[in-house]
């Protein structure tokens, strides 16, 4: 790998050009018209313009990004998270073409983009998934028999549904007949397929997700554990790993898991197994893979001491894991708060415009991953999370007290940030107990506590 | 301990400020009439103006400091390294007024501050000392009876000099016996004290020192080595740990003898046995003892995950050390480069003014430690550190490269600094190989390579 072409943009944009540095890779940073002063193309060794400010017109505009790469001599594609990430068909168009799409192959993608292909593939190679039927229910008969079964409460997805779209809940009989009904005639109008499954319904628990890497060469193994749980809306908000809710054999159990769900696909590269954590069942379920770098794969960084995007540049050049799993040690804490320009006041609005002043935190145990400088200007038609600060500790409380005062020190002016929302979650008692799942920020009224 | 107050300014300020807040301490920061807009004032818990520019007047004034601590209730006082932190004066003041001076004891720093005095504890307490004479020589004719022992070259010393001033090289018997009535004449003059004495030469060293960490409770540990032997006139520019140079076995030896040597004079706190390595014979010889934390202080925090200045903040209220030496593990490799506000190309003359742009490299690896933000004026009278850019990775190589990728991002406008100067450093190739001693930058032009 001599060149390599970041199909990003953001902190993830200059992440992948860092890794990138540090391997002697020649950098490509591609933008919109919006990000001409963007810190990725300032710090790139080239820079290309691949269309107007809407993602669809260039961060999504698969010929010419692809175009770029070829006329560049660009021997990989590096997409990030998001836009091209996990678009199977962007990475087939990269293999017609021999630009290696650095991550996994585009059947591994596919396989496990569509959650109910995902769940039975998932199913059949032994990893966990959460009890419910085979396949669709014909009707409210089978549906009532699959339910007693597995207990209520339940939930009715439909088949062709997703993205929280053709979904109900059932607590009793009555619930369950009504509601097959109700959502096989939606899914029918929405999306021409009535078929609906079931599952049992966890209401609370936990996002605990395990890291794995794959290499083309049979070798898979796992990175342990992020614990995602501070979530709004389905959005992380705070990433940490170890987490403070798993043991020591369910890691294990869980890592193992993700290992086979890896090898099921044959996957390729860096992914992640997110799972269902039933903290109080002490059981875990599949929920889906993402076949991608995510935005909080620093944590793992930091308590393993792996980098994982170099690792998905030497893996995509063809070389074999220099590890194995008993080589992977987890040492310390790690927490990542993902600071956002927006206003949590009001309710988590985005507030993008010029930053006045930047100065983020530094020292021991600081890690800031951002594409803000003094007078950058924040376009407002993409993503707002603007920088990551990681801490490192060698305990969850020391991880703490590091994030607590960096967040003190972290100069952001001119936007609204969640910096303070981040700083009240820091002081309070139940995020500090480590004892909390995804509705906490449901439970507790952080930003005025 | 409940309140500090930081007797310093700059980096090393805000560096101990930081570990404060991580430790939950009130902070008190002092400054002097040019450092009214300084980083250390805005981060601290209360600021306080303790005299003019010049640091005769604030930062070494005594009175002023011990007045603040006293108004403000604190119950340490940090000196940082410089200014106050090796004045045994200041810290017996301290003692007297019931403050805790967080360093070792004012008898320990004054049996370190004699050159002479420190050379003799040591050789008692059975560190290696260089081979010279056993106190002062008499004549000319002792002066050729030790030179013969030892061997051409010698140097001869004057007993009461210091810095630099009252030192000769002796090649020969002619040379020796003229440098001795030189000497001890120049000497008698200068400092009222003809004594001198002999120690063989060592051309050719590499800087390497021990980082030891003791308690009031009788124990110590050190922390590994850190190599300097980057250094242009006597300072400092480049240090890394572990020492490219040393042998596991040497790193045993030169340790122990770290430990006999803070033992030998009850030393508390953190602290730094320097030594003469002659990489070409394999011995080692004590140099000096700096009774205070080091500049370079960061690199052995990366690589054994100790934060060293929590530590001084520990052991200061009393507590034991929580680690014994063989919990000590030396991970890794780190490298730190000293950015200072100072032109290569014209001889390194500082490089006072405006910051007019500033923006600090982040991501994994990287870590940065310094007092600068955008619009920063540094000030003319002080020390022309301004930030400390230190990297980690598995190997010397890896971070070497980091810090490759991260000085390419450092962004200073408006002041010169030395990271062209890094640059062209960490691509020379003698700097690479590992093998070279402290006369690098005189047999190499780094600047114009």
């Amino acid at each position: 790998m001599k060149k390599v072409l970041i199909a990003n943009r953001g902190e993830i944009a200059v992440r992948i050009i860092r890794a990138c540095k540090e391997l002697n890779i020649e950098t490509v940073a591609v933008y919109s018209e919006a990000d001409r002063e963007a810190l990725h193309v300032q710090i790139a060794d080239e820079a290309y313009c691949i269309g107007p400010k809407l993602s669809k017109d260039s961060y999504l505009n698969f010929s010419n990004i692809i175009s770029v790469a070829k006329l560049t001599g660009c021997d990989g594609i590096h997409p990030g998270y998001g836009f091209l990430a996990e678009n199977a068909s962007f990475a087939e168009l990269c293999e017609e073409c021999a630009i290696t799409f650095i991550g996994p192959s585009s059947s591994a993608i596919s396989s496990m983009g569509t959650k109910d292909v995902a769940r039975e593939t998932m199913r059949k190679a032994g990893v966990p998934v959460v009890p419910g039927s085979v396949g669709i229910v014909e009707d409210e008969q089978e549906g009532l028999k699959v339910a007693l079964e597995i207990g209520f409460p339940v939930i009715i997805k439909a088949t062709a549904g997703g993205g929280g779209k053709g979904i109900r809940v059932a607590r009793n009989e009555e619930e369950l007949v009504k509601g097959i009904q109700i959502t096989q005639k939606e899914a029918a109008a929405a999306f021409g397929n009535p078929g609906v499954y079931l599952e049992k319904f966890i209401e609370e628990f936990r996002h605990v997700e395990i890291q794995v890497l794959a290499d083309g060469h049979g070798n898979a193994v796992h990175l342990g554990e992020r614990d995602c749980s501070i979530q709004r809306r389905m959005q992380k908000l705070v990433e940490e790993a170890p987490s403070p809710a798993l043991s020591e054999e369910l890691r294990s159990a869980m890592g193992e898991a993700a290992v086979k769900a890896a090898l099921a696909v044959n996957y390729q590269s860096a992914g992640t197994v997110e799972f269902i954590f039933d903290h109080i069942n002490n059981k875990f379920y599949f929920m889906e893979m993402n076949t991608r770098i995510q935005v909080e794969h620093p944590v793992t960084e930091m308590v393993t001491g792996i980098d994982l995007i170099q690792q998905q540049l030497k893996i995509a050049a063809g070389e074999k894991l220099a590890f194995e799993q008993k080589d992977i040690k987890i040492k310390g804490w790690s927490i990542e708060c993902r600071i956002n320009a927006e206003n949590p006041a009001k309710n988590f609005m985005p507030s993008p415009g010029k930053v006045e002043m930047y100065l983020a935190p530094g020292g021991n145990g600081v890690r800031v991953d951002s594409a803000m400088y003094p007078g950058y200007n924040i376009p407002p038609f993409y993503d707002s999370m603007v920088a990551k600060l990681i801490t490192y500790g060698d305990t969850r409380e020391e991880a703490i007290a590091t994030m607590k005062r960096a967040l003190s020190e972290f100069v952001i002016d001119g936007v609204e940030t969640t910096i303070l929302f981040h700083e009240k979650l820091m002081n309070h008692e139940v995020f500090i107990s480590g004892d909390f799942d995804t509705k906490f920020l449901e439970k507790y009224d952080v930003i005025n506590s």
